[in-house]
């Protein structure tokens, strides 16, 4: 039986996220930022496109959002013509933004004035993951709108998890993101390692995969990082918001995070060598021409 | 059917392999620099211990090696009394150590111009490997003597690969290591992180381990790491010598390995806070310190 859905930002992982929405039977109202795009979703699953954030969440019992940033999602959330100004009490915001656990929280007391449910569920699994309805969510925030919005986001993930209070959720997501950039550079170092020892990069990775160095790095990404190829994937802009995020977190917390910090810098050199939108296993590319150069 | 072969070496590794020989039907004669070590295994799986290098290799087809570092390996291979002064001609040496790829083509040279193939084969698997039987074994040589010696090698490995030629199989381990670290260290502070915010990391690692950030250590090493629990497993002593070994090696092939160097500064200063023995997931130690002091 469908429920009555406001979705606003429709990118890469948005778009397609509302579309499972819609397939799975639900009233789906769409906003976002560029007409365009809106317009694309109504072409491709019906429904109708909206044009404030306010707007979609007024006949919405649930609002999902996912837009770029801290500043974006403040902005459609308790901005002039935000979710806030249209919803209902009762409401249910699930925002899968990756953001700050900061904003969640500020975003989920403005909430809770109006009586509004506000859940931090920021998704890991990247675009093919929200094109096959396969994500996984880390959610923080209270438990009865976290049981009401479950089903609801099972349309499009294939766990769904309950962390902790407000920004719980941004916070695992930060997790995610440290423990995968020492991944991705311990395995550009090997690899690179490998290439100028003159191994069989495929038969080492091969050999070692079975071991205490396997990871889903090395299993989904060794072959386009010895080929070179990064026009795929998690872009490296993004990678360099969510340490953003993390690094100013562990300020806060007091947490130590050197290679954290040192790996966020390494980023900033694949953007200055124009790898803004490359894949973030292109950490390999930058040890590659620090060689050529060296 | 039983072959004559030789053991070289009965430390937490070799003594685990020498026994697994025994047990598969070989003639087993030991050698190792402290007498009490052969004498025990011999108590365990009787065979005979000798005095020498040399006299072990005497009467051996296959002569096993595991020692600790390249000076020991030379010492039992070229030293008075060593490996290829008694060694007959169409004689396999087979170095578990894991070593310089400089040292293996050093003796791989040495043993050639006696007629002795030297196979370098260093392992991944840790003590619980060797004592299970279920190695991973990296080969560099030449392919008769690896075709020749693999059946024997299987009474301990899961998997043997020849990697390519002499040196090959010392490189294939420098890579394993140089991705774990990465994986540990990103591992370690992702933990770190996790108790900085008051988040379950149980839970966190529990929702984290499907994704991107999955890896053997997060699987295997992320409860102990939480409870602080490093009595165990792949010492710190060793990495360092292997991280050594890597890092001089790629001051030789140009190599760029920035996490590499840094990570094996931190085992440093595990080291100092009296962690030579612990095992290779105490990077977590130094960053729970770090932040105490900090």
């Amino acid at each position: 039986m469908g429920e009555r859905v406001a979705f606003v930002g429709l990118g890469v992982m948005g778009y397609p996220m509302a579309g499972h929405l819609a397939r799975a039977g639900h009233e789906v109202v769409v906003y976002n930022r560029t007409r365009d795009k809106s317009a694309r979703w109504v072409g491709e699953f019906g429904h109708r496109a909206v044009d404030t954030p306010a707007e979609a969440a007024k006949d919405a019992d649930y609002v999902f959002v996912c837009v770029g940033n801290d500043d974006d999602l403040r902005q459609v959330t308790t901005g002039r013509g935000g979710i806030l100004e249209g919803a209902n009490s009762g409401t249910v915001v699930v925002d899968h933004t990756t953001a700050s656990a900061n904003v969640a929280r500020e975003l989920e007391g403005a909430a809770r004035e109006r009586d509004v449910a506000f859940l931090d569920a920021p998704v890991s699994g990247g675009q093919a993951g929200a094109e096959n309805g396969v994500l996984t969510v880390m959610i923080g925030g209270q438990i009865e709108p976290f049981e009401r919005a479950a089903p609801l986001i099972d349309a499009y993930a294939r766990s769904t998890r309950l962390m902790g209070p407000s920004g719980s959720g941004q916070l695992t997501k930060m997790v995610n993101q440290i423990c995968v950039v020492g991944v991705v550079q311990g395995l550009a170092e090997g690899l690179h390692f490998a290439l100028a020892a003159g191994l069989d990069a495929q038969a080492a990775m091969e050999v070692i995969s079975k071991g205490a160095a396997q990871s889903w790095q090395m299993e989904n990404r060794y072959e386009t990082m010895v080929a070179g190829r990064y026009d795929f994937g998690f872009a490296v802009d993004w990678m360099r918001k969510d340490l953003g995020i993390a690094l100013e977190e562990a300020r806060r917390n007091g947490a130590h995070l050197p290679l954290t910090a040192l790996v966020d810098q390494f980023y900033s050199e694949v953007q200055a060598m124009g790898g803004n939108r490359w894949d973030s296993s292109s950490l390999m590319a930058r040890l590659e021409k620090s060689s050529e150069t060296g």
